[in-house]
């Protein structure tokens, strides 16, 4: 992911924006994924928090605190939960797609096994409802069980979708909900929550989250087919060879002749792969416009995402944010 | 689990005590345990509720919660939240331990995937986190977070716990709690605290929930060695074939000479197991006192739950979690 890179420039300027208060929530990630009893836990959950994530939806939960003007204590809370809410995803993620590398590391089921992602990644869950209910908020609470339970929901929706061609671009879309903006739009909305916005304010800070999400994925998705593997660190075709709908291959089936169709029959939802289905692949992509198409709908959701800012009063972090949409979209735009 | 059989006593007076707000958990959970968009939750999850568990763990939040003369709507959902987490650790712990079997059923990672076991137990938690929203009370929450994380830290520990022979009974213990008697304590305390019950009573009601969940899972690993098949569902020693250090063992460890020592490190640490290792076990379970002086355990916890409940004032219910105290232990007495 881009963001993750050290050229981010608007995540460079976040991070220093806010980084007394990342450091806060360092320290409080650490304190609390310790175990008195269990010494496995902080190995595995070290060995993923501390594998160089950049910390990116912890980060959108300070920014968007600090830009409502909150003074209290509770954002780094919800910071740290949310990012022990997507670890707690990671590690049961690796399991059900049997991966062998995260962030550029063995995953914690290749190191340790399967148990241990399992088990570990229910303890982080329970920890990040810890810190929440520290915060004494209900309405805090019931944004972060909703999102829990799209995030699950999607996930499971993508085990049935993934290789299915009648999954259509809603399907899609709420499987990227699950995946990603699900946890980003609660990022956001938590903090003008603690902060006590208005209701408008707290909508659009959903509302900027969640297009902020999708923008992420869409590219990711578009990137696996045209991107340079040098930049992105993913070889193209990777979705293509795991027979993963996204949504390039969404599109190209909605639009494809019989033959097309054939094709993608055989290469996703079969399975069967031959030498030279790739090109054949992004033959048809660009054949239909279907790339092009893509990255329309990147470049769509990331205006979502300023124009949703709009709704909140100018600071530089509004800015910095703004910016961070550009950004997630720049590689494709 | 005898409390699971038509046999129990206690067990069927409170099913009659509570029958019509019993049906309203079981409607409850069949709603919440849908999904709009991915089939394979309500799948999963009905193949593993409508399995004929007994409810035992929601029975407790009601009985709690009546017994303190709760008028309100929210232990139903209460008892649906306890439900649920059972539910999904269920799912967890099939995973962890490669089930094959539950409840007399094929388990759910074997009729469906490992995968699907991982995220439905995601989905069934994350919804558990929905329904305890619902209530509004922060101590209801914070409860039933410190009870998941009991849970979840309890797993883990059994991991690293399990064929090490220098696990004694403070860890064992705390593996207990995990397993199960988190869960039982939270399930009796949150009736008291939605209530709104004084907290000596709130003491009381965790106290009994935390005693009885300790016997009950006393007197299963008990049985393991000196049960009756027929009556039990179980095969006597399926926990030495499978190295599980239970409480029977670590009183026995603790006695051993240095051959008996030996013989423990070979079976369980080592899992090297010949013909006649099971008898020779259980010669030095009964060599050493370790399954009478377990007994003993057993009922000294099943006491200290009924104890317990003494500090709450006289009612039907009240006798029928007394005598649910004694029918744990009646098969060991």
């Amino acid at each position: 992911m881009s963001l993750d890179q050290p050229s981010a420039k608007p995540h460079d300027r976040l991070v220093a924006a806010l980084a007394s208060e990342m450091e806060a929530v360092n320290v409080l990630i650490r304190d609390r994924m310790a175990s008195e009893h269990a010494p496995r836990i902080p190995e595995v959950t070290a060995h993923l928090v501390e594998a160089g994530g950049k910390r990116l939806r912890p980060m959108l939960t300070l920014a968007a605190a600090r830009m409502c003007g909150y003074e209290g204590p509770y954002h780094i809370h919800l910071a740290a939960t949310v990012e022990f809410i997507h670890t707690a995803t990671l590690l049961h993620d690796d399991v059900v797609d049997e991966s062998r590398q995260r962030r550029g590391r063995p995953t914690a089921n290749l190191l340790w096994d399967n148990k241990s992602s399992v088990l570990v990644g229910d303890y982080l869950f329970a920890r990040a409802f810890q810190l929440m209910v520290e915060t004494g908020s209900v309405r805090v609470l019931d944004i972060l069980a909703n999102a829990s339970a799209t995030i699950a929901e999607g996930e499971v929706l993508q085990l049935s979708a993934a290789q299915d061609l009648r999954t259509d671009e809603s399907i899609y879309l709420k499987v990227v909900r699950g995946k990603t903006a699900a946890l980003f739009s609660a990022a956001t909305e938590v903090g003008g929550v603690i902060a006590g916005r208005p209701e408008d304010e707290i909508r659009a800070l959903f509302d900027y989250g969640d297009a902020l999400g999708i923008a992420f994925q869409i590219v990711d998705d578009l990137l696996d087919y045209q991107g340079d593997s040098n930049a992105t660190g993913k070889n193209v075709g990777d979705d293509f060879r795991e027979r993963k709908l996204t949504l390039p291959v969404i599109k190209a089936v909605a639009a494809a002749d019989a033959d097309a169709r054939a094709f993608w029959s055989r290469t996703i939802e079969k399975g069967k792969q031959e030498d030279g289905d790739l090109d054949t692949a992004l033959s048809l992509l660009n054949r239909h416009g279907a790339l092009e198409a893509t990255r329309e709908d990147a470049l769509g959701w990331s205006e979502k995402a300023k124009t949703a800012l709009a709704h909140l009063p100018e600071s530089d972090l509004r800015q910095m944010l703004i910016d961070l949409a550009d950004y997630v979209v720049a590689r494709v735009s």
